[in-house]
């Protein structure tokens, strides 16, 4: 705020001061904290890169756009949150590391509720193209104990890019749940993940491109894992190599949650002697630990 | 963020720079700044609040709801601006106070162009209902050189608390222009400004509701003011002794645009020999004083 004489400064700040107040009788405290917390950040904001009154009508502009487009199937709000790392910082906020449990990242919007039960072993991909992926591991809590019958929720966009509630008929792919057994173990078959563009034909998409910036995800597998008395864990498994972990669209990628994905000659010999006719496919392992919490809820997923 | 330690402060304060480094690309350097003040401030709110992921996808059904009710009619986003303080904000970092020059305060969404001309002296009210009242005043520069030919807008709301446009015919009333004469006076009848709620039945009146807020905005008349080499004026006119002024629902109310109303008992003599039947009136006085600025254009309206 250079070039702010004494004079308007003391102008804003009265402003500012009269909104937080108009707020003081809020009933509810959380409501209260929530609401006066926006009008601060809010007012900081333009006071400190003070648009001209057309950009701020820009701004409302793209908010009204935004809610234009948002529907039942899509929700460009929650896109925005995402580019603009919010959906992460909330996680981050709301997900505080404790001891070596497994960190947790976005949820992403197309998780689907009641996905079919797929066994141990059994194939996650269905219908969806891509090449054939083990993945295996455990379910321990922090004290390295395993956690038998978690539930593990596991969905992913085959390899042209889309999940299966994108086509718009009623298919449903790449998706399932599976209950670990007596050791915490599990293991499935998916497809190698491969990177996929958020949807960019919207004014989140414009935002992207006027600033440079790519919509690709890096590849990954969503993981979500839930067991009574342990805190619930939304994740993604990441590709080691991939080049788009630097550069992820929604700030999604942790270190600890890269791994390596081991390309398979055609030929080899696959873990539970499934026929696969001869083709390359890959392996993974992710070893996953649940954080102590008092439910084994899911989150109410803000994206 | 009290309670937070240091590894997760880490973490979050590594997210917000990730975040403002993906748009360390943008090709327009102003573009950059206000997108990066967004994350700033944005991610300031998240890690000050620490909403819950259930908060957070509150505030995004909150955002996505004002969307749906926003159309060509009903723009529920700038009426978020207003009751949050932001419009009145912008307001004031674009028009710094200059001398002694008229302080400018909300647009508000019920300005119509092409308002009818009405000659100095005559009537603005049209069909709307209210108590006559006549305002006069000069116009000039900090140089208290009046400006003659200066384009006054003037519309307000009738003692039911409605605009024209908001009876859903096509009435044109309490709404015209004129144009100042030789020393820069002008004067017309008008009704007596009353209090009137911003449409509350959406959003943005469950938040004032929720929070213990009223909608009504003192009471005013709108006055728009343009002359050429001299910067455009957008304000109001408030009553003195409106028990609204101190809570207006928009902060919209500054001391030095509050003006004497005075009460003329029935059968007093007006200024123009106007035969108001025995009515009671009442009259005003507003001189304006315009800021030098490079333009007569009006501004872009940003609500
Ligand atoms: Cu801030
Ligand atoms: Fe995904
Ligand atoms: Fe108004």
């Amino acid at each position: 705020m250079s070039g702010v004489d004494d004079e308007q400064r003391g102008r804003e700040e009265h402003l500012v001061r009269l909104v937080l107040d108009s707020f003081e009788g809020t009933p509810d405290p959380r409501l209260k904290e929530l609401v006066q917390g926006v009008v601060t950040h809010l007012h900081a904001f333009l006071r400190d890169v003070r648009p001209t009154e057309a950009e701020w009508k820009q701004g409302i502009d793209a908010l009204t756009a935004i809610g234009h487009i948002t529907d039942e199937r899509r929700q460009e709000f929650v896109l925005l949150s995402d580019v603009l790392g919010a959906s992460m910082q909330t996680i981050a906020i709301n997900n505080e590391a404790y001891a070596d449990a497994t960190e947790a990242t976005v949820f992403g919007p197309f998780f689907v509720e009641d996905a079919p039960r797929v066994e141990l072993g059994g194939d996650v991909a269905g219908s969806a193209v891509g090449q054939p992926c083990w993945v295996e591991g455990t379910v321990r809590d922090t004290g390295g104990r395993p956690v038998p019958g978690a539930r593990l929720e596991v969905w992913e966009a085959d390899a042209d890019g889309f999940y299966d509630v994108q086509y718009g008929d009623d298919r449903v792919a790449g998706r399932g749940h599976l209950v670990a057994d007596e050791e915490g173990g599990y293991r499935f078959w998916a497809v190698t993940p491969t990177p996929y563009p958020i949807p960019h034909d919207g004014p989140v998409g414009a935002l992207l491109a006027a600033t440079g910036r790519s919509p690709m995800r890096a590849a990954h597998l969503h993981v979500m894992v839930s067991a009574p008395g342990l805190r619930t864990l939304v994740t993604h498994v990441f590709v080691r190599g991939d080049e788009l972990l630097a550069s992820d669209s929604v700030f999604g990628v942790k270190e600890s949650l890269v791994r390596d994905f081991v390309e398979q000659p055609p030929g080899t010999p696959t873990p539970d002697g499934r026929d696969l006719g001869g083709a390359a496919w890959a392996r993974t392992r992710f070893d996953i630990v649940l954080a102590p919490g008092d439910t084994g809820d899911r989150p109410g997923g803000n994206n």
